[in-house]
Order: structure tokens, then sequence, then C-alpha cells
């Protein structure tokens, strides 16, 4: 299962990443009961015979030492065993991880990071979605807590975030879904959003065009930061707001050139993600069958 | 040896951190020549029949698979093949790295950092040096290239850095020694720098306070965003600003208790380096012996 803040993803997976039965719903966002409520029901839709292990994906902070969503930035899951209450509702082996990380792993696994050893993942949505592979391993840091790559700061004194993060100026308040929906209420009225700027740029507006090449050189910037941090062979981008394409990814070409540092700017290749919008989903069955493989 | 902006500290050191024999001379910046040839004159100095590797840090971005020093901010080193070139000089086996990660496998060894797994090491001096422990490794990219922590974007479109760093409002140029210095100018003249700040600090000048804890602030803010990629146990701050203590620390906690995520920001400690001003030394050693470590 991948929830998201928007939807919640979820299907029988493979291995390999074949998927066989799917079930997609609205993300309930009301209350931590309904949507404990509707994971609980997608399970339930879902189970089977052929079902060893469950996976989930949530965009929250996980603390893997004792199975519990700290945190949230788009749902509303704070400080919740998801680990233990679904194992003891379900009877299966548990694992769970960070939306983000999830994506990364079904990225090296089975999509654009096939081979390689150190990974920089980003999903682009109304927030911005962080995982690390690195050298060859998927990376949580110490607790689980890890690679949180929407909440750098960029833009010291910027934009305050959402949810439960107090922080200002943060990569995704300044670069991702929530930043061109700013660009495209300023340039097209109230009502506009992301989508609105996306549809104008690609149909030639200037100005429109304009505004997501800011976006895309603030979005170069952070790339460009987490170039230098890690070196990594590849920056995978992802989610819906990369469908903007080229409209961003040009402009983010430019700066990194400009902010990375000449070594590892060169090694890095910088490409879209290609397992759509089930990357999430995939990895957090990778994430439930990790349970297995892991020594007890 | 631990080749530096202004010095290079050496010494004959064994496994568990002892020197024996030291000898340090001010770095020579005017030509790459000068400066390879200092570095050759201390090797020589040292040589003895108790020396089995030797073990160099330079303020430069290292590629592990050449052993070419690539570029530099601080030092004249660029495109200069220095493993290979004391390799045949010296007849032993070199290990080289960026002097920020070699604090780093100090103060993890022998340090501040003992017995923990994910550590940031922040250097503060001129610039920011940076180093990781991850998952209970050093870690440095995909070809070595890594690490480089004081390169993160933090106030996008701010000052620009110096050397081969084309970037702008990076964390070293925006919140270490070179910030110090343009606000000790603006207060206190011309002439004045860092030192001159922390000492007015120290002796109760309000204005000078004022000035270390808005650094210490932008400390917080950089140390934030290292906390949310990692979810480290330890950030461990050395370096020659590090002596401003808790006038840059305390306001650095307070801007980390607001920019850092819930989770990775309760795990978290803010530590001070233990191994002083030789560390770099002491990690380049431990990078020296390294090369006898690895399987040939």
């Amino acid at each position: 299962m991948d929830c998201g803040g928007t939807k919640i993803l979820a299907g029988v997976v493979g291995r390999d990443g074949t998927v066989d039965r799917r079930h997609a719903l609205a993300t309930p966002t009301s209350s931590e009961e309904d949507l404990l409520e509707a994971l609980d029901g997608v399970v339930e839709t879902l189970l089977g015979e052929d079902v060893v292990a469950i996976g989930l994906g949530v965009p929250s902070q996980i603390d893997q030492r004792t199975g519990r969503a700290v945190s949230s930035v788009h749902v509303p899951l704070r400080d919740v065993d998801l680990r233990g209450r679904m194992g003891d509702r379900f009877g299966l082996p548990v694992g769970i991880d960070n939306d983000g990380n999830a994506a990364a792993i079904a990225e090296w696994r089975l999509g654009a990071g096939r081979g390689a050893s150190n990974i920089v993942l980003l999903t682009l949505g109304t927030g911005i979605g962080g995982g690390l592979i690195l050298d060859g391993r998927p990376f949580r840091g110490s607790v689980g807590g890890g690679a949180e790559l929407g909440h750098m700061v960029l833009d010291y004194g910027g934009p305050p975030c959402k949810g439960d993060c107090t922080g200002h100026g943060h990569f995704e308040a300044f670069a991702a879904g929530s930043a061109a929906n700013a660009l495209a209420r300023a340039r097209f009225g109230e009502h506009a959003d992301a989508r609105r700027l996306v549809d104008a740029a690609e149909g030639g507006d200037q100005g429109a065009i304009s505004d997501l090449a800011e976006l895309g050189h603030r979005l170069g910037a952070g790339i460009g930061s987490l170039v230098n941090i890690f070196n990594p062979e590849l920056v995978i981008i992802g989610g819906g707001f990369a469908d903007a394409g080229e409209l961003i990814l040009g402009p983010a070409r430019e700066t990194l050139a400009v902010e990375g540092l000449p070594l590892p700017r060169e090694v890095v290749r910088i490409v879209l993600a290609e397992l759509g919008h089930e990357a999430g989903m995939v990895g957090a069955a990778l994430v439930g069958f990790e349970t297995l493989d892991e020594p007890a």
C-alpha cells in the first residue's frame, strides 16, 4: 500500500514488481481514525492466500525501532503504532517505511536505478519526498527518520512548511507543487493551480514558462546541494509535478551546473523515474518482503 | 598529513591515534608546484623505518578512482595525481581523502563519535568542511567526491562561493568564518575579523553577541537540514570557529528546534569535536592505514 496525501494505491505485488489485484481510493484526511479504518479496509479487500506480508508506505516519519509513524506533513498520522496495529489485526509480517524511501527502493530494484549503488530520489508533488540508496543499501538514518530531502533549508527565512514541520524555506515549500500553486494564483487568479501553469506553459505562455523556469532553478539548487552532499551516480525525479518535464528540468540542469561542485556534477545523471505513480506501491511491497528476508 | 588552507600539520601517527614525531608549516598557496614541494618536504622530514603508509587529507574534491585531487576551494590543487605522485616518490602505500572526511573518521574511531554509527561532522573554519559516517561506515559518494556539506545551498541567491565553487548562498559562505569576517568588518571596520567579533562578544558587546547569534541561527538551519536528511545520532562540531562555543551553538540549537523534524531532532545530539586541531591529521593517518587493510 502506498498512502499518499491524496490517494491510497494498493495491490498484490510480486517480488519482481508484477501487480496482480489493485485497489485505489481517495485518502481520508478528516481524522486518524478514518484513515486507519481505510487502510484496514484496503488490506481486507486485497487479502488472499497469495499474500505473505504487508508493506505500507506513508508520507510520515517512521521510527523503525517501534514501528510507529511519529509525525506526518500531509496526512493525519501522529504517534501511531502502524506496524504493531496492522500485524495484530492481520497476523502477517508488516514492513512500513516513508513513501519516499519506498519509491527509492522500487526504482533501485526495478526501475531507473537498476545497477546503481548511489541514488538520490526526489518525488515532486505538492511537497517533495526523498529516498536514498547509499553504497548499495537503502539508507534510513539511525532510527528510520532519514532521507527527508524535502526538508533541507534552501531559502533561509523563506515560506513556512505545513503539517508537523515548523521550518522555513524548505526545499518542498520553495520548489515543488505548493510553490507552483502560489505562482499560478499570482498569474492566473485564485482558482489557478500548478496544472494550469503547466498547461499554459505547454501552450506557449511566456509568463508561465518563466514561472516554471524559476521553479526549475530552485529545483536545480536543491539538486546541486544533494549532488555536493552525496556525489551520487543518479538523481531520479518522479512524482506528479515531474510531468512538467523539460520546462523545469532544463532550468534545473542549468542551475546544477552552477551550484554543483565540478567532480560530482560531472559524474551525476538526472533521470526520470520509470515506475510512474506505482513506484511507491511497488516499493512498499519490497519493504514488506524485507521482513521475510531479515534474520529473525 | 593534514593540508589545510593555512597550515600543514603532519605527524607519525599510530593506529591508536598516538602521535610520535610532529611537523608543521604554513601552507604555501602561491602555486601548485610550491605546495606539492612542501608536502614532499614534510614526508621527507618525518620518514623513518616506523612509517608503513602515507595518509594525506586535503581540502579538495578527490576522485578515488584515480587518486587525483580534482578541484579545491582554499588551496591550489587542481587535477593533480596526488596519490600516484606520492606513491612513486616514496614507495609506500598512499591513502588520500578530503580533510572533512578524514576528520570524521578520526572522531568516529578515536574521538567524540566512538560507538556511534551515523555521524555528521562539520568543521567550522573560514569555510565548512564536512564528513559522514553512515550505517557504520565512512561515506564518500560514488567516486569519492561526497560529503561536501559546506556546499549545500542554504540561502538561495545568496553570497558567492570562492575558488573552484561557482555556487551561491552555500552553507560555508553563509554561516562560517568568512561570513563572520564580513559581519566583523561591518561592525568594527575593515581590519576586523571573526576573532575580533568573538572577543568582543565574550567581553559583553551586545552588537557582537547579536552578530554571532545570527550566524548561530544560520548554522542551526544548516544543521537542521542535515538532521532531516540523515537522522544522525550525532552532529560533531569542530574547527577554529567552533571556539565561539555557546555564542553560536545556543542560537543554533534554537533554530534546529524549529527547522528540524520532530523525530530526527529529538534523536540527535550536537557535540563538540574531541580531537581538536589534530583531528584531520589523525584521520589522514587512519586513511593511510586503510590502504593496508583493503584487499589488494
